[in-house]
């Protein structure tokens, strides 16, 4: 249904997208112009051409000119339909059932290959109509096409208004990310559209416009008019323009394979990455990304794989690791696009400070209401998580001291869990305890307590609560639950009482803790997965009982009587912040995965899946109680943090657009395909109850079940949401630093080389010995599938 | 040449812009009859119709539906062409004085204001072809109207093709920021293209679409033509389509009124501001902004200012702090908006880490080769200039740590100048000495030594250099020059030993710094103006004099024998760090303010202007050398450094266009008319050599040193590049605390409140007692004489 389609490149064969900027403009005989001239100019290769939807009688066909003028070119028509109509009219009204878009790609890249496999050459695929003319199933040419990302030669409109026309047809085609390579139009002497446009597209764009002759008008009699024809394909001016344009063409696609080849070893010799140990990294070792479009990157095949002129140069890769978690919405959705070009152009950025802008308005309000917890009430942009977080911490800091009467000396500490990561800015930083990530850098203080917790895993088919040797001691061990929905079934698990060994637990460390002389201002967790640092999932009623044993026990932090706040929305105990940057946003399956835990945070902070995965922004959500501590007279007094990019409009306006579309996706049940994988089936409802509606995942339940009973390999799984993590056994190092699920990763790496689309495979990260897989909000079933089916054979 | 033109909104009036989706589909007859239904729906209103630019005959131009079937519609055309081809070929042809696209925009805006000055009702501008048919002087429909923000209704195209000619002309204007909020279209009953776009904008844009019945065909008799007209725009359909879009359009008028009027109380309940002191704020006192183009915002009329119908709700205010400094090349400029969609389009957002992608690699190679620094080798990439610094230091520390053998237990400290600000992020906040901004910010803690520093001012129309009571034991005080080149002129100076008893300063304290223990690792500096911390101009020579003295003094910061290092593009002493984040890409007139000091950092940082003034984005450029300190087979010795958005395409996509544009106007002389007046007179260059080559600004020179003379008020002036700051004398109280600029700045906010192009002001920033104002890259001559007429009256 939405099979992976590689994009159209080979060394070989140079294929070309030919569109309209109209209907009528002359597109047949610009690209069979084109054909005939590469025939005569490259005599030794082949030349094709391809129509991939036509309508109207067979003898009017596209592929009439082809055969008719330009001997010696393959053409061919996938989908022809006799009603002389757009093809979303032609293509029902047939009686014949209408291809999907993925269809027609998938014929189209079929095609090419076969074509690519026969040497040298050139194909020309023709488009049908204008650029957004309907596709069969009622999309359209331009947003149908994008994932083959061949080169685009554009067809401009030389009659009255063309020029408009060809503009802004220009524009759609780019704001899609197309390559308009050339612009061919024809010469009409009265309105001089070709003057116009040529100075247009030199000074904007860079592109350059040809004007070719205007064919003879139609004559009466079929042979005259196919001797006017061929006289016209074979006239000079005709035979110079389109080798003008074809030597174009051909040069652009020899240094796009240049570009594409050298830009590993530049970026090698260049760039210096985040988070990566250099020394280890070759050229070979990098990706080079073509484009992305929907839940594939398309990358340059490895160079062991393209040594050949006809093998693909790009196959589909699936984007597992969400690029860094930020994808929801597909890569290069075009909503997301016109969003952001929509705010670019009404503000480009405007300052924030003492302004408003409304998209900035419209996206606090939005957010605030989505998150549905009395206690937010303000929203404070910065850039990304962790400026984001550290925000929030000088947030709940200051709300402490000044409550609890601390002067500017006192130090204070957050408490947090073991393995909490919220960033790589100092600050950030010095929430996290001392690890790999942090302990070599200059600067880096870890400031705070770091709480062990007990984690979920499905081991051997059975989901159990984990607990280590530190917690150990005073907790059951290893207790087994029925399914995952029982574990997150937080108030009846606490009816059973089984919240107390956590609350005594948290309650006796605070006091030693206190005891030592430690001042503490803020508790700051992710809420249900610890992200970075392991992708655990934590023990949702571990997390409550956190929450609830701070926010009952002011004594725990202060000395001085602090009884409990007025105001049910007032923060208590400690100022409790959700860092939700990654977990956040539907990524764990909900908007806020502080709704697992059944608690309101007084600080929350959110990005990533933010802007849908398009751009950095943040938004640190926060009480009014908290934001009243820095009032004042004194400016001194104020939260004095700020980005000059606060606020920007372009981010504000796609984070509206997609928390928009995906809390409509979940009014509209848009994931209820996953979660009737197992997750949350009628039967269980009946059986069960409330515990099996609380939790899914894009994964399947017995995909996930059947893991984590290779236990000889695999030490557990789990998945919730659009996450699958896999913790694979290691029995030599344990952590961040082993290397036990790289060879599951290189596995899926290596994916598939052939078949229908092209070849594929699933780019996925691991974090020492976890492999976790990650779905976009759009991903569907059938992509689930193959890659489900993909790592189980990687893994027998 | 560029007047300010202010947005056209009134109470009173409702006005809307009609762009056609072609040219010839209607567009006349649907105005015509929006125009005639409104009349009749809204009898005791005003209806005019407004035609900007006509071309063709007299009696066949578009006001004569008008004139004929829409009685009592008051119609006016500005510039009428008897040629019937395109403005941009009828106007020349004409033989009269070609008018330029803002000449237009004046004239509309005068139209409409005496309109609205007539009490309630409605104007209909139409726009000449479609939406990108070009204007008189050559630019396009969809450009030109871009700053009057009007509601936008465009009239679709139902002939054969017209689909894509509707959504392609939509995008246009969506992508320029244009509100279209209704497609009204004949239904035309053979291809039905109104059926497919009422689903289609239904579902992609929430746009109602509303179709109409096709007009009669064109009779050969003039009356009988008439008559069947006359019977077509009183046809009960035509009517009730046209009062279904007047009725949508009128909700919408008064919806964005009421938006607008409560978009500042929303914000000052709900939005947490950066950098501000809301316990202060008041909503009458947050300025509510509905757009920005070129260098003008368009804000909301204070409240006293829009008590009366008539009065012009918006006006433009030139963007004075050029949005915290990060605007370059003009709010919503079209080509930094299609950059940035075009990456979207073709990627969204791809991570980063072991991957590369074009933009990416393409702007470091920019960067790289504009910086001209033979030091300068890699680029990392970040959010913003906080993380930018942070990530500086943490290369620069770690350098120094690993060659001085220092152990991960030594403290170390940074040398910077006192005042600098590198961000607010804990670790750039660490970088800055206590001041104001930081002192009770919990986790801060002031890690180094901070230089004082002789500043440059103009007082008294003399160029000085002032030397503080600090420096001044040591220190020639006060010593003046023939003008600030002179000052900026290091060689010559040196040459005259200028610099000896700075460097020897310098010297001094740090052997003193170093006797007491402390250790440093790299020196972090503003180049050439220390920014938020005051808006400082310092000495170059200074600055000039820290990084020689440090790079020849490896001995003051380690005990162990530390020869200079063999290859000259190796740091020595300690890393030097440039924070070019408000000082680079041409802020100051140049690529690099390291430039000015001739001296090469080891790592630059950059952002702000970096993207043109339209998304965060920054780059952090270091020397291989110390790059390959982090290499190593441990992943814990590398830069364990990231954010999730790392290299965003549509970032770096957009900043590669502006770094080029901006290049490209130094290479074309963009900035000429400014150096020529008082900076770089060809007499002066004969006169007084080099020095007069060196600096320049976009503040006339002699209006600096005229401002510079009223001694009574202004402590002292300075320009550079794009920047004046006043230094606002303050006798009670010094530096941040100061209110003594707001005077000045609250007199130029008043600004003008009519003539031609309506209402404008100056919007602009205070520090403490520094008045400063910016342009962007942009400004023109024209705009800056604008300001300084203000200026000089608000001084009177």
């Amino acid at each position: 249904m939405d099979a992976p389609v590689a994009s159209l490149l080979w060394r070989s064969l140079r294929v070309h997208q030919v569109f309209g900027a109209n209907t009528e403009v002359g597109k047949t005989v610009c690209t069979s112009l084109l054909c005939k001239v590469a025939k005569n100019l490259w005599r030794d290769e082949q030349v094709s051409f391809l129509k991939p939807v036509s309508t109207g009688p067979l003898n009017e066909a596209d592929d009439y000119h082809i055969r008719r003028f330009a001997a010696g070119v393959a053409h061919k028509t996938l989908f022809q339909y006799d009603i002389p109509a757009s093809p979303h009219i032609a293509a029902p009204a047939s009686g014949k059932p209408v291809p999907l878009d993925n269809d027609i790609l998938l014929q189209c890249r079929d095609y090419a290959a076969e074509r690519a496999a026969q040497g040298k050459g050139w194909l020309f695929l023709e488009t049908a109509g204008g650029v957004h003319s309907p596709s069969p199933s009622g999309s359209t040419q331009g947003n149908m096409y994008i994932p083959l990302r061949a080169p685009a030669v554009l067809v401009g409109d030389s009659r009255l208004g063309g020029i408009s026309q060809t503009i802004a047809a220009f524009e759609s085609l780019h704001i899609r990310g197309y390559d308009v390579e050339a612009v061919l139009l024809f010469r009409d002497t009265k309105y001089q559209n070709y003057l116009f446009l040529m100075d247009y597209f030199e000074k904007h764009h860079g592109v350059p416009v040809t004007s070719i002759p205007e064919p003879p008008a139609r004559a009466d009699d079929a042979e005259r008019d196919a001797d006017a024809m061929a006289a016209y394909y074979g006239g000079e001016e005709c035979e110079a323009a389109a080798a003008q344009v074809l030597d174009l063409l051909d040069r652009h696609h020899a240094e796009r394979m240049d570009s594409m080849e050298s830009l590993a070893t530049q970026a090698q010799q260049h760039i210096w990455y985040p988070f990566t140990q250099q020394a280890c990294l070759k050229p070979e070792d990098i990706i080079t990304l073509d484009s992305a479009h929907g839940d594939y990157f398309q990358t340059l095949a490895r160079p062991s794989a393209r040594t050949e002129p006809d093998t693909a140069m790009l196959r589909s890769s699936f984007d597992g690791s969400a690029s860094w978690w930020t994808q929801g919405l597909g890569h290069a959705n075009p909503r997301l696009t016109l969003a952001a070009a929509y705010a670019a152009g009404r503000y480009g950025h405007v300052m924030f400070a003492g302004c408003i802008h409304k998209p900035a308005m419209a996206l606090a309000s939005s957010l605030l209401d989505a998150m549905d917890n009395p206690r937010l009430h303000r929203v404070f942009y910065s850039d990304n998580g962790s400026t984001g977080t550290e925000v929030a911490v000088k947030m709940g800091l200051r709300a402490a001291r000044m409550r609890y009467g601390w002067d500017a000396q006192q130090k204070l500490g957050i408490l947090g869990l073991k393995g909490g990561y919220h960033g790589d800015t100092i600050g950030a930083m010095d929430m996290a305890e001392p690890c790999a990530f942090n302990e070599k850098t200059e600067w880096y203080e870890g400031k705070g307590y770091w709480f062990d917790y007990p984690t979920v895993l499905c081991r051997d088919g059975d989901w159990c609560i984990v607990v280590n040797d530190n917690l150990g001691e005073v907790m059951t061990k290893g207790r087994t639950y029925g399914s995952l929905g029982d574990i997150f079934d937080v108030q009846a698990r606490e009816r059973r009482g089984e919240h107390r060994q956590y609350e005594e637990y948290i309650a006796q460390t605070l006091a030693a803790l206190q005891k030592k002389g430690l001042k503490f201002g803020s508790v700051i967790i992710e809420p249900i997965v610890v992200g970075a640092g392991g992708m655990e999932l934590v023990d949702p009623l571990f997390q409550r009982a956190l929450v609830h044993t701070v926010r009952k026990s002011p004594h725990l932090f202060t000395s001085s009587a602090s009884p409990l706040p007025k105001d049910a929305r007032d923060w208590s105990g400690l100022p409790i912040i959700f860092d939700e940057v990654f977990t956040g946003l539907y990524r764990l399956g909900r908007f806020t995965s502080s709704s697992y835990l059944g608690v309101h945070p007084d600080i929350s902070v959110h990005a990533k899946l933010l802007t849908g995965g398009l751009l950095p922004l943040c938004a640190t959500l926060s009480s009014e109680h908290i934001f009243n501590v820095f009032g004042g007279q004194d400016k001194s007094d104020a939260l004095l943090h700020g980005h000059s990019y606060t606020a920007h409009p372009v981010g504000c306006q796609v984070a509206l657009e997609s928390v928009r579309q995906l809390r409509s996706m979940e009014k509209n049940g848009a994931w209820d395909w996953a979660k009737s994988r197992g997750w949350q089936t009628s039967d269980m409802e009946e059986e069960a109850g409330r515990a099996n509606e609380l939790v899914w995942a894009s994964w399947p339940l017995d995909f996930v079940e059947r893991l984590s009973r290779q236990t000889h390999r695999i030490a557990g799984v789990w998945a919730l949401g659009s996450v699958l993590a896999i913790h694979v056994r290691d029995d030599t190092i344990a952590g961040y630093k082993s290397n036990a699920a790289q060879h599951l990763r290189d596995a899926v790496a290596q994916g598939r080389s052939g078949g229908a689309g092209g070849p594929w495979n699933v780019h996925c990260r691991v974090l020492g010995n976890v492999l976790y897989v990650m779905t976009s909000q759009m991903t569907t079933g059938e992509t689930v599938q193959q890659i489900v089916r993909l790592v189980e054979e990687s893994l027998t």
